[in-house]
């Protein structure tokens, strides 16, 4: 009954649900607290108070027509909301209209590449990179183009990125904080990467789009900032997520931004909703919207994630792990000990231990840790690291 | 910046949109108690009791977790629990493997047309038909044929749906009760089409998967029974919705039911789990997975939609409108009193009354009305559709 590409998909599928999956196994052999999974980006802080308190005032308000339809593409009032706070942090001009509520990032990534993509047209995607970029911009008919970053900085290589830009390319994902280095693209970066597309797009005679995926903005820490990607690209998208900085990702809600920069801003905006509509969101669920427009400013305590971070960053520096000092996310991407990640990855498990092998991520030779895990289960695993390293010296 | 694909789509839009925003308009001119809009889907009632005690409970027990990640086929608990219901009021075995949580109806079916379609297969619907079944055929690359239903029943036409099935026909889409007619298909006649589908799948070796979108089956009137489609398809699976029953459209939350008598039902169920993940979904809001499975034995109060129905059924049945009475659901489907619907519809707006032309749902020549709208609106219009009915007599 399967088509042949699901079929086919099915077997290679990704390599978070499999350590996933293996974790359940050995969870139910050795009990919880014996296995160490550091494979899945699921965030164990409950929501901050403020939307706990919020959910909790919708609720009991009981508002009439709080769960009907609505627009397609959201409440007015959240989309306002929403608009004024983006135009509050970068002073770029926002209003309502330019904010498509959407079913988290990864809805809100599906519905931009419906609404783009002609048949055969190219994305750009920087490895190492969340690898579901790859189902997504399969689903409409797109073909994804790699382009690895630079490995001493885990930023994108612009002599690399030049050479994969053509007539076909529609659009570049960034994803700044990084899923999986936790890296934080530079302005500089960023300026450079938008002279390149600006020059290319006048070569061409094109439109590239920067698609910016970015649920762990707020997740940063040691005061860094994250640069607008609004005021650096012309044509661009923001698309965004509360699951991690409110800890909702069982709820599914974000939104996409539009930039009012873009030519024929309104056109895209129209064709977005539309397609939030026919791909069977229909619309982002409806109480959550509330939720978050009532929590714009909050945020899970990030100095939480800063201390696990911390100790397992120190902790594997010690041990002789190579690796780039995440500014924000919650993951780790340190190098594996040997060359092949798999193999690295697999002898980890003898020790309970759960990790994901950069050849999910489009880069092999490494590792993702994520420690959006509790605090016990991280000073419990620092021995078995200690091993595990002792094992491959 | 729009792909081809939406940008002539754009042009084309929906009807039901079309004539929503068309109120909007007049209802900013006139107010909103002076335009009758018939044309959305929306239910108008308020969730049961029941179900909003169970969303306050959940809420102020606030147990963690509640808004994390869970498997992409949702919550364990919840898929039981509505596979023990299924198997209660029809006998057939499910088990909560075989529940796929969703993003409401819309959701579902888009993941299992996504699961299932190779390119260029072919997607059967009987007209009069729910028109975003097209979008959501040709999003995962299938091709929709029409087989018009007997115009004086409503019901499928056996003789015609004979001639369209062939090598290439993947699935067909049932829609029992209707919309947009509000008719339940006979068990008789579900017998019938089950032979033609085995008859047919024995000629061509091929599997035609049945997939029944019930968003209306609780809502029935005079005491209808809609026979269980799981009994009557070996190769079938629901996709369910509590958009309505529930009157939580604005939430998305539904499910797929997988029969167990499908050939390696198993691999269909991961295909679907997989599908729901790729396409963005993820999985279904969670704090609504919890919500509904407090609520499964609710309804929102159908005697009101009942009495809706009789008043304006029985009122145009006496102007001479022709029109199939409808078991369940909530619109009625009468002949337009011209040939042209679209013509019929544009001069009922001259009064304020807003309709949705049969060309929109396939079905050239009549029009449909949605009666979840209040009762003060539809006692208001009954002198309007008088005066319509006049000027075409």
């Amino acid at each position: 009954m399967l088509s042949k590409n699901i079929s086919e998909k099915l077997v290679s599928s990704s390599w978070i649900r499999a350590m996933f999956e293996q974790g359940e196994k050995l969870r139910k052999i050795y009990g919880a607290d014996k296995v160490f999974d550091f494979s899945l980006g699921n965030p164990d802080l409950e929501p901050p108070q403020g939307t706990k308190n919020a959910l909790k005032k919708l609720v009991l308000d009981d508002d009439p027509g709080l769960h009907k339809y609505m627009n397609n593409a959201g409440f007015a009032d959240v989309r306002e909301k929403i608009a004024a706070n983006i135009q509050r942090d970068t002073c770029i001009t926002m209003t309502g209209k330019n904010i498509i509520m959407t079913c988290g990032a990864a809805g809100g990534l599906n519905v931009v590449l419906k609404t783009i993509l002609n048949p055969g047209e190219e994305v750009i995607v920087f490895s190492p990179f969340f690898v579901e970029y790859v189902s997504y911009i399969d689903n409409h008919g797109g073909k994804t183009v790699i382009s690895p970053c630079d490995i001493t900085t885990f930023e994108p290589d612009l002599s690399d990125l030049e050479k994969r830009i053509n007539a076909s390319t529609k659009a570049i994902i960034l994803n700044s904080p990084n899923n999986p280095t936790g890296v934080i693209y530079s302005e500089e970066k960023l300026n450079e990467i938008a002279q390149l597309l600006e020059a290319k797009e006048e070569e061409y005679k094109t439109n590239i789009l920067v698609i910016s995926d970015e649920p762990y903005t707020k997740l940063v820490y040691d005061g860094a900032k994250v640069p607008s990607v609004l005021k650096v690209f012309k044509n661009s998208v923001i698309v965004n997520s509360y699951s991690k900085s409110l800890a909702l990702p069982g709820e599914r809600i974000g939104y996409i931004a539009v930039n009012n920069s873009i030519d024929d801003a309104d056109s895209l905006i129209s064709g977005l909703i539309y397609s939030n509509r026919i791909l069977g969101f229909v619309n982002a669920p409806g109480l959550f919207q509330k939720v978050i427009a009532e929590s714009l400013d909050e945020i899970v305590d990030i100095n939480v994630y800063k201390e696990r971070r911390d100790i397992l960053y120190n902790h594997l520096y010690k041990l002789g792990f190579t690796c780039v000092k995440p500014q924000g996310a919650f993951y780790l991407f340190p190098k594996a000990l040997i060359d092949d990640d798999i193999e690295f990855v697999k002898h980890a498990l003898k020790y309970n231990v759960l990790l994901v092998p950069g050849t999910g991520f489009g880069c092999p030779g490494y590792f993702r840790l994520s420690y959006s895990v509790n605090l016990a289960t991280i000073v419990n695993s620092l021995p078995l690291f200690e091993a595990i390293a002792k094992d491959f010296k």
